[in-house]
């Protein structure tokens, strides 16, 4: 997934490695309350076997969530353009790296460790973040293990959340018609 | 995390490349019904930069489950010497891969994705698994989100997994003694 | 010059994937109207071993410039924040790859090429770049060849640069003051 | 070798995951009394870039032999299922690491290095074991040597084992008809 | 750039794996008084994919120059067949490493970082150079500088090596008819 | 093995970088009629981390023998300076790729794979090689099978080259007294 075929070199032009747009705010209006807009290999050709991709992340108010996530092949790098954000990551250990974030503020989350980030300023919350990736891939926690398609086993879940299998067959209608 | 200091060269003998025991099942008297047992750089120093390591899965009857977990650092391939598994991974693009796996099936689960397995068999069940890595590390998912320390904020995992803040709180709760 | 020891895991803490201040312009009172502030591993002590980081980049006004250089170890992503920029990169074949940026584009810079932007707007301009390495070092053209210490010797630049060997000394003596 | 074309991810199944079979003995008639059963990317497309593979090896009693041999492309790490092997490796400066394996030890064979494994048990012995690619390869040294096709020039054999050029002819002629 | 399909392996014959004539003086009659002869994967496809690559370099005298360049994908090893030699790299703290070599004397240009070779001879001098890349890649500093097609706009250039715009044009003009 | 504690950078100078002597000839006056003499971070310290190395092979006449032996971390490019060389490497497959080769005829030994190279002229051979590592190692195939400390159980190396154990004792004598 990560290796596309390489252009013709006599063919590839300025516009291969440009890409237009990231002053402008992704659209939050949706459950969780924010937007990713991708800057990546699928947006720009030009990067190709480089290593690096971009994104810009926008956070409604309040509480516009960017909800537990990894990414499987990629460390992050994020700075607050706008706004306050509560950022963290989870080690294998369990323990929680968080941080509140203002306007010029950067933090790193290691390669493929869960973390998330959400809004708990006034104001819409804006961001851009790099990733060690030309497609870095996202694997969003809650989405994947309750709205897989077709539906990871009732019995797997309830266990290992130690829920009841009804809560788990609520959780996974709600994913599955969001 | 990956990079240990190399021994002296004349100190080193067959022993750093050894380990013995894992014939021996591992207590699965737990929660899940399962137990892991490290073959990794840690128990064997000879594995340092060389990019592999070993475990032994037990599985307890009924429905001992290895829960929803990633390896930041690997890929995992997996044989059945003991038993029947029922084994998945979620892509990022939120597809269940699943399969029902008896004694000599092997399976792979690609890096970083979250992965699981399930006894779904009347007996005890024993896998052998090999990953990518000689210190491949471990994410538990519901145990980083819900007994990460200190605890991740209520509202993210509210709004993340669609469940009110009470649910979030007795999780954590159940997580944290766990 | 890529690998610090890791610090002990139990000492780490958030702190250590954390920057503050990328929201302040830098100091571009100098010949060439540029600042360059870095966020990488000597900031951030946590991207020890991540492949990524990142800078904010002050242009001012008229035609501040981040003179022609390199990156011996990285790729790197840009997006504007404010102001209108030319930039490029030369191949190997000796081709340019240039294009006029506004607020919000994003371009980049392939792996190691020599490659420059420069202020054509009216106003001071801002980009935030991230590079595929936690210490990407940057090699400037002009200021490594007649600026080096010891000098390079006068012949190997006259005759590569197509110049007498009296202008290599003044322009020698211009980069060794500044 | 270790690139193969991607498959389309939307024709991308669960059965390109897995393997049957594993617990199947290999036939172990022949002059080595030994057998490999692969689990690489030929067998398991989804392996794929994925930097990992599986065998098991089957080991007649008395003495069945994986005569010394090198995998140009990766680390083993080996447990034993059945049986007592007796395995080894030998490094640059022609030392042999070698211990007596029973049930349930492991034992790794770092990358590249000429090593092998005997059966010195009653019984016939089984061994699973994992190789750091995804298509290890394997360079058994006494068939690729007076084996090969063409033959290695019997000057070069004969200077090189020490032996005269009438005995590399007989070995050469054993080796090709085996 | 650095992968190109492979062979059908069936159809690879020695000859892929060899080059004539690196005994062959290349052809200094030119500006610089210098010649490099390739043998990387466009000469030899069995390269492909191995990470290394060989040069003969040929230096008229007097003072024949390879002049500042940089391979964006490869450190250098050089060692002297015939001749005398001033050669010499820049680090990215503009610190000037250099040395005289005489016959049989080896020299390393780390990965990417800016250098060059001159004869300081009165005879013809050789030397023979492997890159670690099958495809190092080249960029002729003032060449890929002045010489760009389209041209690097003069205002970059006049302020990047502080000279003025009319000594810029006479260079552009210089480097594109030679 | 491959990774030396970096120098203090500012204590590293040009002599860090350069090796005098490749062009003496090595002492030949042994069995196999050759010497390797080596330029590898041993000697050159400043090759640490960079990913190559080169060597200087001698071969006496007549029939000089680099002997059949693979570098464990490599590949290899070679240049004959002086005479005629028979050289090969052999596959995974048992194929031997050959060729006769002459001053300034280059040939690529792909990683890992067994290799050597003769002297077939009625002069002293002379040739440069490079390596893809700053330290690649060797392992001599013959010397380390049947001249390893402690030694190889003999049933194995009978049983492996089809001989009988007392030729097998014969050979260890002679390689432990070599």
């Amino acid at each position: 997934m990560n290796g596309f075929p390489c252009k013709d070199a006599t063919m590839v032009t300025a516009d291969d490695f440009m890409l237009k747009g990231l002053d402008k705010a992704g659209n939050t209006y949706n459950k969780l309350g924010s937007n990713v807009t991708q800057a990546n290999v699928m947006q720009i050709p030009g990067l190709n076997t480089l290593g690096i991709s971009m994104v810009r992340i926008d956070y409604a108010t309040p509480l516009g969530l960017n909800p537990p996530h990894t990414h499987p092949r990629a460390t992050e790098i994020l700075v607050v353009i706008e706004g306050t954000l509560s950022v963290g990551f989870i080690t294998t250990d369990n323990k929680l790296f968080s941080k509140t974030l203002e306007k010029g503020d950067v933090f790193v989350f290691p390669k493929d460790l869960v973390h998330f980030q959400q809004n708990i300023g006034s104001v819409n919350a804006v961001a851009i973040a790099a990733l060690s990736s030309q497609l870095p891939g996202t694997q969003q926690i809650a989405k994947s293990l309750f709205g897989a398609s077709p539906p990871v086993d009732a019995s797997v879940l309830a266990k290992a959340f130690q829920i009841d299998a009804n809560l788990v067959h609520t959780l996974q209608y709600k994913f599955k018609s969001s």
